[in-house]
Formats: C-alpha cells, structure tokens, sequence
C-alpha cells in the first residue's frame, strides 16, 4: 500500500467557488478522509499550492487551509516539477494565457468553466493540450450531483428502453430589487459585461445533455429578455441587456433511429411549481423519469396509468403519486469533490475521464450557437466532435 | 317573463360527441334546467331537431331524448323558416357542404371543430356567414372549462401584472398495443386518415392561447413520431405515419412591449408528472399562476419564494405548497353546455360571443403553419386578423 | 358483420359455481353486452341450453335465466348437431363419464376443475380429446383475474429482467366451529371426502405457476393438518383427516439457466398480514412485483432501496412506500367471463387457449406428486408435457 | 452493598464488531451505567483486558477506551488469576485454539458466532468447557433485540395457545456491483472463503428458533445462487461459487402433538416488501404475531377477521390494519450489551443463561445438514442434545 502525492497549483482560490467548492469542500475535505482509496488499496493524496495575485488574501485563505503553501508568481510554480496539476479558477477572461503557459509548462489541466471567452479559444487550448499530450479536465459539477448520478444510473441499466424524449425545466424568480433585494449580482442581466441564460447555462445544459442522452446535433433557442428594468448592487435602476430566459429545442443523437427530442426552458422571471430548481423529464419506451440536483424519481412502463380525458368529473388518477423515489445509492458527497476524485484518478491511473477541454469547449459553441439561432429565427446544426 | 324558443336544427347527433356531449349535457340540460333565463327574467328555451342520414339511429336517439322531432331530410329542415340555428357534429369532411346550404338557407351556424378540412376553406366558409350577416360560432368548449375559466378571471383582473411567457404541457402515454390496448383509434397516428397530434391539438391551443393571452404572431413547431411501431383495434401491426408529439414555442402579442412568449408541448408519449393531463403555467410580473381543465392555482409576487441554488443540502423549500388553489367561483356545468347557453345568448340577445367560425379557421391555419415550420425548421409569422 | 350463434350444453348449473359464476356472470353477461365482438366486427352469441337432474330445480334456474331452454336427458341434447360445446360443472366424480359421452359425440368440450378424481383418468380424458380432435378447456378462473394479469403484462414486457425466485403465500384462518361459524363446509377437512389442502389449492398453483413462469420440473411438500379438532355444519364435533396447510417448494423450468425457485405456502390456519388473501411475490435481476387477485405493486431495480442491518435504530426506510402499483389497464370484467370469450374465440376462430384438459390433468398429477413428496420426505420430479 | 469486579480478557477488540458492540457498546457501556445491579444491590462492575496481536492497533483501541489494559501475549493474560472470563472475537479459524487455552486456564469463555469451523470441532470444544466445569456462552444477540423480546413475551404469556407454524423471512438485494456498489463484501459469495447464506444465517435460525419455539428435529432446505455474476471490491467481475438464498422448512418440537411447522427463507437476491429485514410469522390457536428486530405487531383468535374469497370485488378488509403493535416494555437497550449483562449474571449470581457453547454448536450442525439436506433433496433428522 503506497501513497501517491499529486501536487495541484490552484489559481483563483480567493475567490468563493475556488475557496469554498474547491479548495475546502474538494481538496481539503479529501485529504482529511485519507486520500483516494485506489483498488488494491493504494493511495492519491492531493496536495495543494495556493497561486494568486493578492498576496493579503491569500495568505488568509492559505491560514484557513491549515497552513497551506502559497505563491503569488505563477511562472515559478508552474515551473517546479513537482506540480502535477494547474487548476484554474480565476475570472474567465484570465483564463485562456494561464491556461496556455500551465499547457507549455507540461502540466495535467482542469478548470473552472467557461474554458475562454469564446469557443474559438477553448477549441484552441482544448487542442493545444491535446497537442502535448496532456490530461486536461473542466468542472462539470452537476453531473456529480446525487439525482443526476440517480438518473444515470437508470439509463445505463437500461431502464427506460429507448429514450424519446427529454423535458428540462430550469429557473425561479430572481427579484428585480427595490422591494426584494436581487439574489444574482447585476452583471448577470448585462449583455456587455458577459450577462445573460444563455452564456451561463447552455454550458451546463451540453456537458448534461452530452453526458448523460448523447451527441447534441441540431439547436433551436429563442432567447427572452422579460424584466425590462432592474436595480443593481446600489439600488440604481438600470436597463438590462441581457437575455434572463431562453426557450429550446434541441436534437440529441443517441444511436437510435430519429434520436431524442430535448426542450430545455431556462428562465429568471418564472415562478417554480416544481420539486426542485431544475428537472430532467426523461421519456423512454420502456420507463420514465423526473430527475433535479437531489433526487430522482421513476415510473415503469408496467405501471404507467391509463388516463382518458374527461373534464366532466375530478382525475380519478393521483399523477404524481405514481411515481417511485430512487433511494440513496451511495454517500453524501459534494459534487465538486466527486468530480476531483474522479480526475485525480484520471491523472494517477488512467483512469476514464469525459469532461474534457474539448468538451468543455462544445459548451461554449453549443452557447454561441443558441444566440445564433435565436438571432436568425432557425435551427442551427451543432457540429459533431469530429468536425469541431 | 316570456320565453323564446329557439329551434336548432342538430345534425350528427348519431355520433359520440354530439349525442352525450351536444344533445343530452347541453340541449336537453338546459331544457330541464327551465332554459336560459336573461336579465329582466325572459328566458331562452332551445328546441332541437334531429338530423342524420341512419333512419334506425336516429329514431334511437330521439327516443332515448324524450322523443325529439328527427328527419333524415336536411334541405327540407333549413327550408323550415321556424328553425333558427344550424349545428352541425357531423364528420369533418361533410361539415363544409352542410354549413354552405345552411348560411344560404339564413341560419345562424354553429359547429364542431375543424370548421373544414383546409384552412382555406374554412376561411371560406367564415367569410360566407358574415357576408351574410348570419350569427356563427365554432366549439371551443376547453375555454369553458372551470380551470381555464378561473385563469381567464385572475388574467381579468390584473393578478399577474404584465404577463410575460406560458408554459403549456399536454400529454400523456397511449399504449402501443399488445400488452395494453390503445386507448385511442388507430386512425389518429396516420397521416392519411387525418391522424397526428398538430392537426389535433393546434386548433385547440389556437383559441386557448388567443381566447385568454393575445393574438398569436409567429410559430415554431417541431413535430415528431416517437413511437415507430402501434397495433389497431384489430391487434395488427401497423408503422404510425402521423406525429405523435410536437414541440412548439408561440409568440403573442398581447398588446405590451416584448409581448408573450409561449411553449406549446404536446405528447402522446409520454408519463404525466402533473396534476392533470394538461396544465398552463403562466408568469406575470406581479404573480404566476398553473391552471388545468379544473384547478387553477395561484402564488402572488408577494408570496413568490427565494431560493438560492445550493445542492449540498435537500431543498429547504416545499415549491408546490407555495400556490394557493383558486376556490370554486361557480356552479359545476358542462363545458359544453355553457358554451351553448353562451351562443344562445348571443344569437337571441346580441351578447357577444368571441368564438366565430373565423377564430374556428385560424386554429385550422395555426395547425398548417406549425406542420410547415416543423418542414422548414424555421419560425413562420402567422397572419393576424386584418390579413387573413 | 355477422353473428354466430354458439350452442353450448351447460351441465351443472343448479349448483352455485354453474349457476353464479358460469351461466349469470359468464354466458349471460356475454349475451347481455352484445355478445363477443371480434376483430372486424363478427360478433359470436353463446346460447345456453341448461342441462341437469332435477327437473324442478332446472326449471327454477332456466326462468331465472330469461327463460333459457333445459332438459334434463344429457344424451338427447348431446346428439343435437346445433350444440357446439358441452360444458360440465357436476360434481368431480361425476365429470368423467359425462365428459367422456361429449367427446363421443363430437362436442367441444369445457370444464370445472378437477377434471377427475385422479391425474390418469384425466390424462386419459385429455388424451380422447386430443385423439377426437375436439377443442377443450379447463377452468383456470384466476389466470384471468386483474392483478394476475396485471403481473402477465408485466412478466411479458420484460420488466422483471430474468426472474429468479416467486414466494406464494396464501390462506387464512378457517374458523373451527364453536364460538364462530365456519366459513368452508366440512367435507374440506375430511380426506374420506376429498377434502384437504394440496387437492384443492395445488391445481390452482399448476396453472398459475405454469401459466405466468414456466414448467413445474419438481416439487417438495409438506402438508399437515394444523387444527385437530373442528365442527361441522351441524356443530358436531369432528376430527379432520385432511392437511389443513401446506408448505411446498417447486423448480419451474423458465428456459434460464438455474430457472425459478418458487415457494408456496397454503393455509387455513393462518392469520392475514398481507394485503390480499393471496399474494405472488417475484423477484427478477430486474425489478420485483407483489401480486394479488386484485392489485400489482412493482419495484424496478432502479428504485431498489439500499439497506444495511443496524437494529440499534429504527429503520429508516418505508420499504413499503418503495412499490409502485400497477394501475388499472382494462375494463373491470369478471375472471370466468373473461376465460369464456377467450375458450369461445378459442372455438370460433382458432385463437389461441392454453388450459387445455390436458392441462387440467398437470393439475390432478401436481396435487398427487405434492401428496407423495410429503408421504416420501423427498423433492419429487414432475414429468414434463412431453412424458405425461 | 458490594461491587463485584469481573475481569475479562477481550480477544479481537481490534475488529469492527469486537471494538464496536463488545467493547464500546456492551462492556464500557456497562461500566457508564454503573455496572450491573443485581437484586438486593450487589453490582457487577465489568473490567477489561484487551488482548491482540498489533500492538499499534490493540494501543489505539485501549485508548479510544480511555485507557483500558491491554496485551499481545494471550498466555500471560489467562495465566493471570485475576482474569475471570475469557472473550473471543477474533477470525472464525483462531477461535478454537485459543478457547482451548482459555479452558485449560480454567477461564469461563464467552464467544462470538461461530465458535468453530466445523460442528465437530464446536462440539469438542462445547464437551471441553462442560467437562471442565467452566461456565461458557456464545453470541446470539438476536434474541435480544426489541422485537424478539416482545415476541419471547407473547410466547411465554401463552397468547397463542398451541403455536401451529411460524414462517420466517429475511433478506434484502445485495447490489452486484457496476452500476451499484455492493453492500456486502465479496468472500460472502465464494464457498471457498467459508461464504453463503446457509453458513452465515442457519446458526442465527438455530438460536433464534430454539431459544423462542422448541427443539429443531429436522430440516429440510434449498440452497441456490440466484445471481450468477458479481463485481468484487476493485470492480472486478467474478463468479458466485456460494449460495446467495436458501429455502427452507424446519419440524420443531414444542412438546405439542404435532410440534410446529416452520419455514425459513433467506435471500440476497429479494426486494423488501415487509416492515423490517427479517420478519417472524407466528400463527397459534388463539393469536398470531408478525416479529422483526425492532417491532411486534398481534392479532389475537377473537379480533381475527372472517375473509371471503371473492375476487369480483375489491377486498373490504384491510388486513394489515387488523394487527395491534406491541408497545415498548423496557428502555432501549443494546441487543449485545443486554447478552453480556445476562452472561455476568450468570458468571457471577449462577442466573440461567441458555446460549452455551453446546448451543453454538448445534448452530454449526444445522448449517451442515442444511447443505446436506439441499445436496439430498431430502428432509434429514437433527440429532436432539442428548444425541449430539
């Protein structure tokens, strides 16, 4: 039994998801339960160097992490062989020149999302890591998450037959301030500060959809402004510029004849009559399901109710009732830490690892495309992984 | 108090619909419900006419209806100047011919829905009835509903503020065959006979959409079959040539800046995780609102809930115990029978009634454009009132 | 559309099984609904002619019928070339004789269970059958009943994967006379009078077990007799010579390897802590069903909850909540009925039906083999259909 | 008022259920509570010695145990006079040697299940202790827990009159590993590793169903493997060579003619439909119980319902509501400390105590003639104890 240390420079820790999800709850949270328990008993403790700009601050999150060790010169951590891994969780415009010297540097990569402002950029990093031969990752947290590893679970038992169809439903009320104090900062309702539902959540929706039903090839998006006036972080009215919805379509290919059909609704000005934030309504032949970030629920084909339509008389039939609750399968664990166990394991043993640059970079294509086809009032074909 | 007797001439009272439906749930109703009494305390009291081509049937009908007055002669019924109104349930391909004799013989119409088997010629046909100056009206009986007529009410009385965007889910799973019979004729899944979900349900969301939010401007439709293979009533296989679901987005204009964005979908394939087989959520700036064919329920702005997304931890908040179910407003009544009672009054007292044989020929161009924008994969604008 | 008229000889009507659940709920109740209607509109009529002893009590049965035609010389009705089918509900030791005559006569031929007091009477009357060419059946009343079928559907969809083990619990507690009545007569406890367990219930579990899972290849049994001391239906005291419980385990060959280990526990000395007097509890690689009469409740694997044994804290888990019930596919229809039109297509259109007489006779030769295993205090083979 | 101290030599502290039950939740346990008061006041105060042979290990569990004693060399510990008992719960295959050395020593010896790997051997052992004159007693917890306890309370009250038959089922699903992670480890399913349900729960079924009913004079069981492939802990797929469910049927001596019925079904490979993991069906004249672990659920002769068989209509009595729980009797109380406290009772006070070595043994015996009985397809006789 033997322990393997991979040492991570993690740029960005400073800020709250890089202090918080990767840093406290990932890094730190595996070190403390004894490393990564590899079949036959060895072990991959990680080891983290703290890199940023604001030597203060960094020290501060370099005390809280027990003492952890910390630099504000990049160049020099990247150029201690020691360090394994670059992580990268700085703002995203930074992103792209930290990445390529990480890549230069012959460091394994694995990033915070968006990869780079622009799909163009994140195919080219994707691509210079591959180039070099390098193991390189990007933060696909949600398909970590307890009701979606559920739902995967189903399909690839083979629950559902074919799949049909999918119904993703995703928003809540985010309060325009004055009465209600807003949730999300303001940058977000502004299309020239990088705001908008489609730049943040046609990410997810790729990595979620190409994870978990297939290829996305076709995408239809409307995207919506609803709230024409909000206030900020200091109570001025502004005028948002951004989309705060956006209604689509989209045609997954999963191998079977005419593929899946997807809507995806994403919308900041809705109201929620759902069990949770987001939901995946899957339709199989043999199966259903209704799956958010916690739970998942079930419906076979053997127990599929038989409605028929008749307003005349109260639905005799309880819906919802007919549904099975999947139990817990495994332990409690945060998603972000799930999906670093699961690429340290990558970089240690070879281990299968999905959530690449490159993938990462169809996330921001499948974004760009949306506002595309919003634009041109058509569906846009999504280019395949072999003629990206 | 005097009571006016309005003589219908009622053809196709043979069939399902127009015998439970149409004669016994709304004529006779209302008949043994002492008509329709006005303001002032006159009353409207309907007299039917069977009309039908199966002598044997129809006399059953008629029996079966308190011994009704019935002819298999329909030219000799409209040339008899005591009957005032012409309705007609008859299949929808004899509809037009009916209708035609009927405007020329000065009767006010009223039909089933599809008005004709083009929207062409149900254009035509609208256009010869007010040419003619004759009173007409097309079923719309799911605006009747008490679900629908509660939202119809909270969108009346300004609950929702500025609506924004509608949410309509329909559907449910029809059994293929086999193991589970079909719950639905064979012919609705062949394109030849007629069949498929758009020409279906598209006449519906029509006057749904424009009797409660606003002219519809444009549609995207994609319109799929899910299911490739079905068994008929005689337990044959059978390759479904007609869609059996069709995703759809809608614009509306209703009047405000940015008007109303609507999603449409509808399946025959798939499980339903809602409390009825089709509901309307609706959000408004000051309050949202998900309504069925017979609950409607409620959550205004002040009770809109702020949820933050964190999956570490279960959901704090039970989302769908924070709507308020709308208490009855009114008496039970057949959906079908309101409507009656609603044509009645507009054809003895010059009410207004929304539901004309013009509004029956744009749910048939609405069915039309959605099946073309499925073939071109594009949005088609839909001609408002002025143009069509 | 045509009708065909089906004649059948009903022997045996003055007793209550004949009488309720043959000729009201079966034949009449067919003729009632318009007869059976087959694909394409041909509709068969079954048309009784009631047969029996006596003529006082025939004729009583006949008015009640809506004054059916009787007689009561077997032989003359037998040789009426319009009699289609002879159907026999006498007494058992009654059965063959009659039965033998009708397939002389060239009668199709339909019983009550048992066919005969011993499986090679039975066999030999299959065997003229079959040697007659004549169409036979057997009543196997709760292969028809909903939950069953609800469980078929699920067996033949593939919901269950490959199933591994089905556990059959039934009875409950037959009062012994004294401070409450018996609910059975006392011949069932009495083996002078072909009372006991294993002959009442094992025919039952043959074409139940062979009918929904595969081909008996074994069986082990234990009968007993629990209750030493009863009263019969003149509150004399007596004491039973029959087995009162049975507690059996069968191989069923399922065409898998390993097939199905079934156990089936019979009692009438047992009190109900189930939700059905019977319950057929299946366990595939798949997903699990708990059937009874009435009700199906099913667990796909995905929903298979996850326990550990800890008893130093209440369980958390409601594996009761973690089954999903079958809800209602098809028109409430009593069992007998329903295996009447299903013999009667069977006569008429060659469709097919499989409890055969032959069949019948597997459920004679079961009961005996369970008798002797229990005898023997060993598992005993059962021939297979090819070495009967 | 004077306090005994007892001194025990705890072997095998270092494993799970050594530190956790024995040591953590029965024996520190005891000492937290102030030992064990006996009528008229006298107090046991147990004292522990830890025996083991990883001195690093033995030092952190002595100290996790506030500084208990501890050693590495056995001998010198049952050398000590001041040692009163000597503990064993180290692996099965050490146990006989060192509870031979604790006899020799003149030690009472109180053992974890099973005492050895044969009943030969455990025989042996049982005779030493027995010969030698030393108190001696082994691990059957079970029968200390809340349900069994309630259920042992009914029995002795003579709620059930003369008790008929007693059907006992257990199991759950154990995962197989790939999409589920498996629960249990591997060596449970590989007979060359001594796994299998038989060898792990028919020592259980011996303690529970003597200590509660009678003498078991025969067996007859099936033992299968239902699950054909499994992954092992590195995910690696290999093939079951052990049993995984058991199916069995055991004759008890009550004293009663007719003695009892039982049957016993244990599974791995089962969905959960009951209350609890195991439950006991008890069926006598005048009541019934249904036992688990934590809960007893009755139903005496004058509250037993009176169903009919009448499948047309849905069931009117709702049978599970017909059961009356046992409410709680005594404080919670670990099922392992409550054991121990007896066994010192008994070491010190000559209190009875049932679960002797030559218990444990017969727990070993009926194992083997399980197996035997499954090889033989036959029932096979139990030697009574004074045959043994």
């Amino acid at each position: 039994m033997t322990e393997k240390t991979v040492t991570i420079a993690m740029n960005g820790v400073t800020g709250r998801m890089g202090r918080n999800q990767h840093l406290h709850r990932s890094i730190l949270a595996i070190r403390d339960s004894g490393g990564i328990v590899l079949p036959g008993g060895d072990v991959i403790m990680p080891d983290p160097v703290l890199v940023g700009r604001d030597e203060r601050r960094l020290k501060e999150v370099a005390d809280a992490a027990g003492g952890a060790r910390w630099s504000t010169d990049l160049d020099t951590v990247l150029g201690d062989p020691a360090v394994d891994i670059y992580f990268d969780a700085t703002a995203t415009a930074a992103r792209a020149g930290s990445v390529r010297r990480a890549i230069a540097a012959g460091k394994a990569v694995y990033c915070e999302k968006p990869l780079a402002t622009s799909a163009d950029e994140a195919f080219e990093l994707a691509g210079l890591a591959a180039a070099a031969g390098m193991k390189n990752g990007i933060v696909a947290d949600k398909l970590f998450l307890p009701g979606i590893r559920a739902l995967e679970r189903a399909l690839k038992s083979g629950f559902f037959g074919r799949v049909l169809s999918v119904r993703c439903d995703f928003g809540y009320w985010v309060f325009e301030g004055g009465l209600e104090e807003p949730q999300r900062p303001s940058w977000n309702y502004r299309a020239e500060d990088g705001g908008g539902m489609v730049l943040d959540m046609f990410p997810h929706w790729q990595y979620l959809f190409e994870g978990l039903f297939g290829q996305i090839t076709a995408v239809l998006c409307r995207a919506v402004t609803h709230i024409g006036e909000r206030r900020d972080e200091n109570g001025a009215v502004y005028t948002p510029t951004a989309d705060d919805a956006a209604y689509g379509l989209l045609e997954i290919d999963n191998g079977a004849p005419g593929g899946i059909l997807a809507t995806v609704t994403s919308s900041w000005a809705t109201r929620v009559n759902r069990d949770e934030l987001v939901e995946f309504h899957v339709d199989g032949t043999d199966g259903s399901a209704v799956a958010g970030p916690r739970e998942c629920r079930l419906q076979p084909r053997s127990a599929t109710p038989r409605p028929t339509w008749n307003p005349d008389v109260p639905n005799p039939l309880d819906f919802r009732a007919g549904w099975l609750p999947v139990p817990p399968q495994e332990a409690e664990e945060n998603a972000f830490k799930r999906q670093w166990a699961s690429f340290l394991r990558h970089v240690v043993t070879d281990a299968p690892f999905a959530q690449t640059l490159a993938e990462g970079a169809r996330g921001n294509r499948l974004a760009e495309l949306a506002l595309a086809s919003s634009e041109q009032r058509r569906w846009i074909d999504v280019p395949g992984r072999a003629d990206q």
